[in-house]
Parts: C-alpha cells; sequence; structure tokens
C-alpha cells in the first residue's frame, strides 16, 4: 500500500475543513490589518537560497536539478521569495504589505511534531524603518490569533543591537558573534549552565559570561525593563537604537492595545542571522509549554542583498501547524460546524427526481448538500447521515410529494417535522 | 537581478485578488455540492505516478531525489494522489466526494499560456458507478463556471466504451488501441485529413477509416444523436453500456437543469488512458476558440491498480489558469471591488494615536483599512491612496478630533463629508 512521503501528511477532509476554518481567519485579519496576497512559486533558484541562508542550508531542504540542471529548492520559507519580488518589482507602490499562506518544505528528521511539509502565513511590511511597522505586524498577529479563539498572549520582545553591543561590551571576540548570539537564543531552552560552558569556547572568561547571562535574563514588563535597560546601554549609539526602538514599539503597543501582552525578553535572540533590529515571539499564555506560536522581527538588509535597493522590512510568521494543535488540544472544533449541512433522503427510487430538485433548490441558496448517491434503503441514508456527520436530514417519501412537504430531521435531538416545500428554505436558514 | 524559475510566475496582489476571489467562489461550490476537502503532500513516490502513467510521464514532471535516493516527483495531476489515499484509508465512508485546489506541476516547455506551475481545481466522486454521480459532477461543475459569471456552457460529451466499440467494428487491430484513440482526440485540432494519414500507420484500410471517421463526426443534441447511435451499436454489449450511460446521464442532466448545455461528440476521446466510460469536456459559449475549461471522466480502475479494492470513481477537473485569463478578457474584475477598503490619514504627527484609534475600530468591524506608516504629508497620503486603489479616505485632523468627527472622502466621486465619530461604521458599511 501506498503511503505518503517520508515525513509528509495527508489530512482527510475532517482535518482539512479545521485548516480551512483557521486559514480563512488568519486571511480574512491580514486583508482586514491592509496586508495584500502575494504568490510566488513553490520552487526557486537554489542561488536565491544560498544568498540569503548561505551553503549549508542546503542540508535542510529539498534541493533538485531540473531537466536542463537549474539548480532549484523548494520554498522552506516564504522571506527569500517575497526579498526576490520586492527587489525585481521595483514598480511595487511603498511601503508593500504583503501576506503569504502556503506549504513550505524542510528536509528534516521527521517526528511526530515536525514533518517535512507545513504550512505557514506569513505577513510583512516593507519600506517602513519607524517600530510603527513591527507593532502594526504584532497587532495583526494577536489579531489573528484572537479571531482564532486564543485569548491571552504574552509577546517576547527584544532588540538584537541591545544583544550584539551587551555582548560587545562584556567584552567577547567579535568574529564569532553569530554563534554566540545562537547560544544564548538557547538560554530557556538548555538553561544557563550549559549555556555558559558553550560560550566558554569562545571566550575564556567566566566573569564577564556570568555577568552578561545574569543580564540577559532579565525579563518583564516594559515600562520596568526599559529603565534598567537605559542605565546599562548609557551611550552607546548601537544599544541605544535598539532601546530607542523598543521605546516606541511599546509606546504604539498601547494604541494598537496589545501593551499588556508585552514581555521584554533581553535573551531572546532568534537564531537566524538576518535579523537586524527588534525581533519578537508570540506565546499563547495558556500553552507556553508548547512553544511560541508566532516569531519574527526586522531584517532591513536582506532586499539588498538581493539586489534590490536598501529597504527596510519586518515581518511575522505564524506557526500554522503548531497552531492547529493547540486548538484542537483546546476542544475548539467541538463547536463549531465543519463540513455539509444536510443530506436529502429519498423513501425510494420513484420520489428520487423530487429528492434532487429539492436538493437543487437547497444547494441554489448556499446550503451544503448530498444525496445517497447508491439508491440505499432508508436505515442505511440514516447511517450514511450521521457518518457524514450532517445536521439535518429531509426525508422525501410519496406522503410529501403528495402534499407538497418534506419531513426534516434534525440528527441531533432526532426530532422530525413536517413543514411545507416553500417555508424549507427558510427552516433550514433559522 | 532573480526572476522566479523557468515556465514559473509571481503573482502580485492584483492578480491574486483575482484569482483567490475566483477560488473562493469554487471551494463554495463544490462544498454545497458536498464535496469535502482533502489534502495530499506536494510530492508524492515516483512509483504512484509512474503505476498510473507509466515510465514516460518522467519526461514531463518534477522528477527528483531525496537526500535518501527516495524517487519522487511534484504531483502533475490530484488523480494518483487521491487513488493513493483511497486505496490506504479503507475507513473512509463510501461514496466518498472530494475536492482539492491547488497547484500541479509539469515540466513542459514554457509558452505564455502554458507554465510550468498552474492550478487545478478537481472535483470527484469515489464509490458510485451509476452514471448519476457524472452528471452530479458536471452540474457541479457548471454551477461553479457559474458563480464565476459565465453565462452559457457547450458540455461535451462521450463514453469511451462507445469510442471502442466502433474502432473494433471498423476492424482496427486491437493492439494499438490506445494510439488510435489519442490520435482521433486529434480530431477537432488538426482535422479529418491528417487524422486519416495518421489512422492509416494502424489500419491500412482507407475505407474504414473514412466510414469510421465519418461515425465519429457526429455531434448535436443528445436527443438527436442518441437515436443514431442506438442503430449503429445494435446488440454489441460493450457498446451498449457506454450508450447506457450517455441516455441516463441525458435523463439525470434535465433533473440537474444542465441538459440544454449537452452536446454529443462521438469523437470526444480525451487523450489520457485511463478512463474507461463517460468522458467530458465543458466549453464557455461565448469563449469555445480559448478550448475547454473544465475536462474529465468515469476512472472506475485505477484505484484498484493501486492496489485498493476495485473502486468506480468519476471526476473533474476546472483548468483554472485559463478560467482566469478568459475572466479578464470578459472584463468580469472591472466591477468587483477587490483589495483594501479605506485609507485612514493623520494631517499632522499629533493627531496619529487618533487616527490608528479610528483604524483599530474600522478593522474591529471587519472592514479593511491601512494607515500611513511614513508620516507623509496630505498630498503624498492621497497619492497612496490611489495608487492601493482604496475606496474612501478617512481624514483626522486637529478640528476632527476636537469635534469628534471624522472627514471621509469618496475616492471615486471626490465628496468629502464631515461625519460624527460614532456614526462612521455604519456609514462605511452602507
Amino acid at each position: 500500500m501506498f503511503q505518503p512521503p517520508r515525513g509528509t501528511r495527508d489530512f482527510l477532509p475532517e482535518e482539512m475543513f479545521k485548516r480551512n476554518w483557521a486559514i480563512d481567519k488568519i486571511r480574512k485579519v491580514y486583508e482586514i490589518y491592509g496586508f495584500e496576497p502575494l504568490g510566488t512559486p513553490a520552487f526557486e533558484s537554489w542561488e536565491l537560497f544560498k544568498i540569503k541562508s548561505g551553503e549549508d542550508v542546503i542540508n535542510q531542504i529539498y534541493y533538485f536539478k531540473d531537466k536542463a540542471d537549474r539548480e532549484l529548492g523548494l520554498r522552506f520559507e516564504w522571506t527569500a521569495s517575497l526579498a526576490r519580488v520586492i527587489s525585481s518589482h521595483r514598480e511595487l507602490t511603498m511601503p508593500f504589505k504583503r501576506y503569504a499562506i502556503g506549504p513550505v518544505w524542510r528536509y528534516e528528521n521527521p517526528s511526530e511534531k515536525r514533518y517535512r511539509e507545513f504550512w505557514q502565513c506569513d505577513a510583512d511590511t516593507i519600506g517602513v524603518s519607524d517600530p510603527i511597522a513591527d507593532a502594526e505586524i504584532l497587532a495583526a498577529a494577536v489579531s489573528c490569533l484572537k479571531e482564532l479563539s486564543f485569548e491571552d498572549f504574552i509577546i517576547k520582545l527584544n532588540d538584537r543591537r541591545i544583544l550584539e553591543f551587551l555582548i560587545e561590551q562584556a567584552g567577547f571576540p567579535q568574529n564569532n558573534l553569530l554563534e554566540i548570539i545562537r547560544t544564548i537564543d538557547k538560554l530557556d531552552k538548555i538553561g544557563i549552565e550549559s549555556v555558559t560552558t558553550e560560550l566558554l569556547k569562545y571566550y575564556d572568561n567566566i566573569e564577564s559570561i556570568v555577568d552578561l547571562l545574569n543580564l540577559l535574563s532579565l525579563k518583564g514588563k516594559p515600562e520596568k525593563i526599559l529603565v534598567t535597560l537605559k542605565n546599562a546601554i548609557s551611550k552607546n549609539e548601537k544599544g541605544l537604537k535598539g532601546y530607542n526602538s523598543l521605546e516606541k514599539i511599546y509606546e504604539y503597543s498601547k494604541i494598537f492595545d496589545i501593551d499588556s501582552y508585552l514581555t521584554i525578553d533581553l535573551s531572546l535572540a532568534r537564531g537566524l542571522d538576518y535579523y537586524t533590529g527588534p525581533v519578537f515571539e508570540i506565546f499563547a499564555k495558556e500553552y507556553q509549554e508548547y512553544g511560541s506560536i508566532a516569531g519574527g522581527g526586522r531584517y532591513d538588509e536582506i532586499i539588498g542583498l538581493f539586489g534590490g535597493d536598501p529597504t527596510p522590512a519586518t515581518g511575522i510568521a505564524l506557526g500554522f501547524e503548531r497552531i492547529i494543535s493547540i486548538l484542537d488540544l483546546k476542544g475548539i472544533f467541538n463547536d463549531i460546524k465543519l463540513g455539509t449541512d444536510v443530506l436529502v433522503i429519498s423513501i425510494n427510487e420513484n420520489v428520487q427526481d423530487y429528492a434532487i430538485e429539492i436538493l437543487q433548490d437547497i444547494r441554489k441558496n448556499g446550503i451544503s448538500s448530498i444525496i445517497d448517491l447508491l439508491s440505499r434503503n432508508i436505515r442505511k441514508q440514516l447511517e450514511y447521515a450521521s457518518k457524514k456527520n450532517v445536521q439535518k436530514v429531509i426525508i422525501i417519501g410519496e406522503k410529501e410529494i403528495k402534499e407538497k412537504t418534506v419531513t426534516v430531521r434534525d440528527m441531533i435531538t432526532g426530532k422530525q417535522k413536517n413543514i411545507k416545500r416553500e417555508e424549507l428554505i427558510i427552516f433550514l436558514k433559522s
């Protein structure tokens, strides 16, 4: 028996209805916030990925050659394609706010929680360096998550420039900055002792490392952390830039009404090397242990890398698979009616034509409905109705035809009611 | 400057809004007809494609090996994945009606009308051998196309068994049946003379070929063609099966109210070898010269090929790219408002907080809206509004704040109106 390729999955209708429900919500919120859809191919030239993410990324992606030996790769995230479009379509009106929702592919070791095909939902604002764009991105992500029925959040916020300044100030050598940042990023995962051991590889000064990690362990409400931070930074230019952007994001977050979720976390780095300013991660408050459900940051240098004019940019990605898992856990889908609404049952073959007429009438009114295509007996048709989880069954017999009525059975209560045919649509819609 | 890989395209927001508009309509109609979404990975094991379409298909697809040397291929159509799911998930309730909307990839010579990544929108009914399923599939496709604002159609209909019987009856040798059918399928494209020449390669009997092609040239309304056909078929079992299915589809088409579009066309074969019964193609009546915009047929033997129980199946695919091109030609999108609705303008930086409050209020009410993120002057903001093609602009100045009002400018008429803040949402929604 054939299976989907290793690390990939099929989604049967029940799962797909859930996924589509969530995708529709996210898409709608992104559009309400003025993000516009942009479509790019599923694969890109390998060169494009290499420029942004380095040679090594070949190990993590589906890389292949086409029949003309072009080197290609399935997209493993959305940003490279976005940057390609921005750098090659100079006619685009700035600021350009775009969203992209769809699958990405990574050649990673599959596990129950990690798949080789998974969906990401990105929103990015291009052409704005002011932190208002970062704050709005966070507001949009929070609105998406609220629309998906999440209620409370922790938004962890930091600025890469502050992190870099603090590392410099601690006296670390500058040539391993990226590795150092990646190590620090693991603070929450592997703990302070392991991080200290790893950092000693780069800088043999236990005292400075301990001081740095103590400072980086600072986290809390912006109004509190910002004061401490200002003192630590003093007049360093890079540090001040980071400080000012955090302060401005905090100010805007009040107007966007997301300030109560903000936590400044000086250890937050986000591994990817391309971030240049604020970085952020969103957690569902009651499901923190599942990890972040959205993350992003500012990447002002990427578009220039692809030959475009230097263009500021910031963005966020919702982790769709994790979101769906948590929604399932929360039991959200128990209360949402997904799937087909109505099954029309014919008592026997003589009434089938009339039943199809009713069916067509229901469908014309936008109500999803099916008829048994196998001319089975009523018992089997009722079984089919309950397997298909329809809400209502409409039963058509000879009596109903003569009286121009239909019998409607509520599949939840089991109650039946005979109503006039012309009242059926209003009844179903109510 | 980087381009999308050869044969693929980017879709800028204007195009994407159109595509999403059409996808939403198609999805909605499929669901109203009780088709359920099914998700399968973008690539499948090469073996799977080979079983269904033969070794040669490797030339037409993106074939590649993953890092563990697994042979994979990007899906080039939806049916193999569907058949894999059906044959491996025996718990699925039959009949199983599923739809799939998304990209497929073919390694073909790209042209202005042929891309290597394009979308197909399939609906299939599994587990029903009665022609009611074929008729319903046609009704669903017509409803999709009507929802997309097409008005009149030609549905070409034939049955592969009739074609095979007529070829047998003409005395053709049976070993090249598939090639012969593929040649006949080109009748409309290359004309009767070229087809005759090609057929002579398989059967050196010009008289029989001419007789056959004359018979196959028969096309017209079912009520007329069915009579002629019945005489031609007489009592041949295979021919009669084909005849009966056409007759039944015609009968059902009356109840589904699509009978006026039906044309029986005895030359219609559809090249793909796996069809076992009825085959069909839909043309938009006023745009016939652009070719069919939907096509499909019955394939009762595919699921068995993959190790599933022998299971009847029928389906249709909407040619999404061609549909979008014709909708563009028809000017459909001129009358549909796509994109962001509102731009909120701040007269100066002092009023920005109030402007964001208004913006948030509008967004909470589901109206898509943006604010200028670059703090530009009014003239620039109005330019931005017209480039972004918003319908209305809301202007906030100090006077508006003091009076608790907003000024709304209609971007089409240019008219401005000052209204109370609390009346804004109702005004925008009306």
